[in-house]
């Protein structure tokens, strides 16, 4: 099927005046002529890097490119030569971008798209060195100093509690939820990852809880609601703790649960149970020892841990486009790499689950959601953003479900603590 | 309580002259002085080092000394002052030798004693770093080569079938048992142990099983039998794989059981599960990339993975006396060292599980059949032997129960498998 070059949908021919600060359009770069024998010689290249996924390319002229003789999944319509030399020059960052400008359109499904692209990459030690070498280099993310997190964080988070209202669910849990049934809603299966959250550390009323990254502080309230425990929450977003703030207030919960401003390098304090559910990522790699200093200092003898965080089979940056346009600062560990928050204070793991499936179902209810709200969005935000937050979300889906990230939960505890559960069977003797 | 120089057990009287190789004993070294300054001084620089155990010694002559005012749970009644300078040189490899021989006697139970010493052991990461550089130098394991492994296992794994059956169970498992209720016996822990195994693999009939390091066989048998697959199972203990073979021709299983004697580093084929339970603990540290490209140029792709060890939550060589005596060449990893046979292969972990009490459990029961039988055993083997082991299997319930030593069960799989359970609850469902 042939497209000719005018061809755009809705949402992006509404939006090219709205395109990003820094991409002002150049005059058009003889779009017309057909592409060289040097552009096609180096698309092919990107796209036998790319492990040739099974995907065709039309570039602008209608002029089809297919890396295979595999039936394509999608089609990638490129506009014109400058967005195809972006791509070939820093593929990882420039695709976002242009396909949140519309510059790249993809017919057919995005997220099986973004499968597909994702499924044929090569893994991480199959990559050619060189090439990823200069990537990274590239796009090497910022700095997690106090400032820089600060600074980090609000980029994201602060983008309005309204924004974030139309695709969460009712309690505003902006982390990997837990579908006991995959039928679940999106509301019931985030009260059952609480819940479960609650029941690996087996809280017992009465206990202290340190809660590092709250989010909006939906589950510091269920925490301190069902199990009877006193939670200090800490967050840096300063509208998230402002909203959990009120909603504690509102559900009579501010005696028990305190939501502290500030970073988790500030935390202070003796805790029974130390809980960070989506924060790792954000802390980055070189900052894991001096967390796991911290949860050393708090935690009492008896006391246990849980960390929920992304994660990865073999060690990778972000994704250089969601590192800068989404996620600042953000770097999703593998395991070994998290047991270097654990291990230097001799801390010992006692449980592992890796969710991903789970979090692939959460992003399919978020991006539903996001898609039928996705006129207000585009009112309130306009249209490049929309566009944006579709990739991240289709694209986090796509990542989860084709195995390129992970999500762990890891259960630790001291070394000397015995009063620890015999087995697991616990977990699941009150699954419906 | 004071006791005379010449106090001594039965077990040790009657080995006097079976004392270990290379330790022949010197003319007395005027036993009968009374410990000086400075040996006193350089026994409680031990003992702080030790993190001052809630121990009582007592030295030749009846020298009652404490290293704390603490209440002690057992008395260290040591023989002359050639033990004591042994014991201050290397006290790691020593303190087993001199209680193998009998020139240090437990007053008090030997398990709670242990127990005391390692939970006053300062963590790793604690410990006076130019003190333990000297002693890791001092008793630097043996090379995990071809050739060094075959002698490392040859030395443990074949003193005679006849010494394990009479402490291990009925089917000679040699690894931790899984016990869903506390009260099970050894036998139906074990099973239990081999079930819960086969369920983490999910194997369906029909399949076929790589075994790397099988012991007496017990899992390859019990695959075969209860779950219909086929299984090669790999083994250098020749003793072992002369059992291992004999049985399962008894039990009409070796059409779909292939006993293999050859190294894990020549395992070859394809398999749909891959398992290892207890081995790792022989690899090293240096071999387990080897280890896992091993274990990714055999699994399939839709296949499952199982590795089953001795962990710690720290790095730390094993204890010099049980690397030289009773399990030369053995090393137990971190969680973290245990992920660098995974993630270079760019294995996805869905599980992790730390069964340490249940080794403790496991250990209970052996250590109790162990001395139902330590007459057989000494007449058989002679006491020093006897007590060695007595030691090792005390030190090891000790190091279990007190949380030094951990029991990592690791489930993995390919990174774009999709075909993963969707939670845990199918482990538990038939649990009685």
């Amino acid at each position: 099927m042939n497209r000719p070059e005018s061809r755009r949908t809705d949402a992006s021919t509404d939006t090219r005046e709205a395109s990003v600060a820094g991409h002002a359009h150049a005059p058009a770069m003889a779009a017309g002529a057909p592409p060289t024998a040097i552009e096609r010689w180096a698309l092919r290249r990107l796209l036998r890097l790319a492990g040739n996924p099974p995907v065709h390319f039309v570039l602008w002229n209608s002029v089809p490119f297919a890396a295979s003789d595999a039936p394509a999944v999608a089609r990638l319509h490129v506009r014109d030569r400058r967005t195809l030399w972006q791509l070939l020059s820093n593929p990882e960052l420039r695709f976002g971008d242009a396909y949140s400008r519309g510059d790249l359109e993809v017919e057919g499904d995005l997220v099986e798209c973004l499968q597909a692209m994702y499924r044929a990459f090569p893994a991480v030690s199959e990559q050619n060195r060189v090439y990823r070498g200069l990537q990274r280099w590239r796009n090497r993310a910022g700095l997690n100093t106090l400032a820089g997190s600060l600074n980090n964080i609000h980029r994201h988070y602060d983008l309005g509690n309204d924004f974030f209202r139309r695709w969460l669910d009712e309690q505003m849990v902006y982390t990997c939820a837990y579908f006991p049934s995959p039928t679940l809603s999106l509301e019931q299966a985030q009260k059952r990852k609480m819940d479960y959250v609650c029941r690996k550390l087996r809280l017992q009323p009465g206990e202290s809880v340190i809660e590092a990254g709250c989010g909006w502080g939906a589950l510091a309230r269920h925490m301190a609601r069902h199990y009877g425990v006193r939670v200090r929450a800490y967050n840096i977003s300063h509208e998230q703790i402002l909203y959990a703030r009120e909603r504690a207030a509102a559900e009579g919960l501010a005696a028990q649960v305190e939501y502290v401003e500030d970073d988790y390098r500030n935390i202070r304090g003796r805790c029974d149970a130390f809980v960070s559910v989506g924060m790792l990522e954000h802390v980055g790699a070189g900052n894991y020892r001096t967390f796991g200093a911290l949860i050393d200092a708090c935690l009492a003898p008896h006391g246990r841990g849980l960390l929920h965080s992304i994660g990865r089979n073999q060690p990778c940056p972000m994704n250089a486009w969601i590192e800068r346009r989404i996620f600042p600062g953000s770097y999703p560990p593998t395991l070994r790499e998290m047991m270097t928050v654990l291990e230097p204070a001799g801390f010992s793991v006692l449980d592992v689950e890796n969710l991903r499936l789970h979090y692939a179902k959460t992003l399919e209810h978020w991006l539903a959601r996001f898609e039928a709200h996705s006129d207000e969005i585009g009112t309130a935000h306009g249209a490049h953003f929309t566009r944006a937050w579709r990739l991240y979300l289709a694209g986090s889906l796509a990542a989860f479900s084709s195995g390129w990230l992970q999500l762990f939960q890891v259960v630790f505890t001291r070394s000397t603590n015995n009063a620890i559960p015999w087995n697991r069977a616990h977990l699941y003797a009150q699954e419906p």
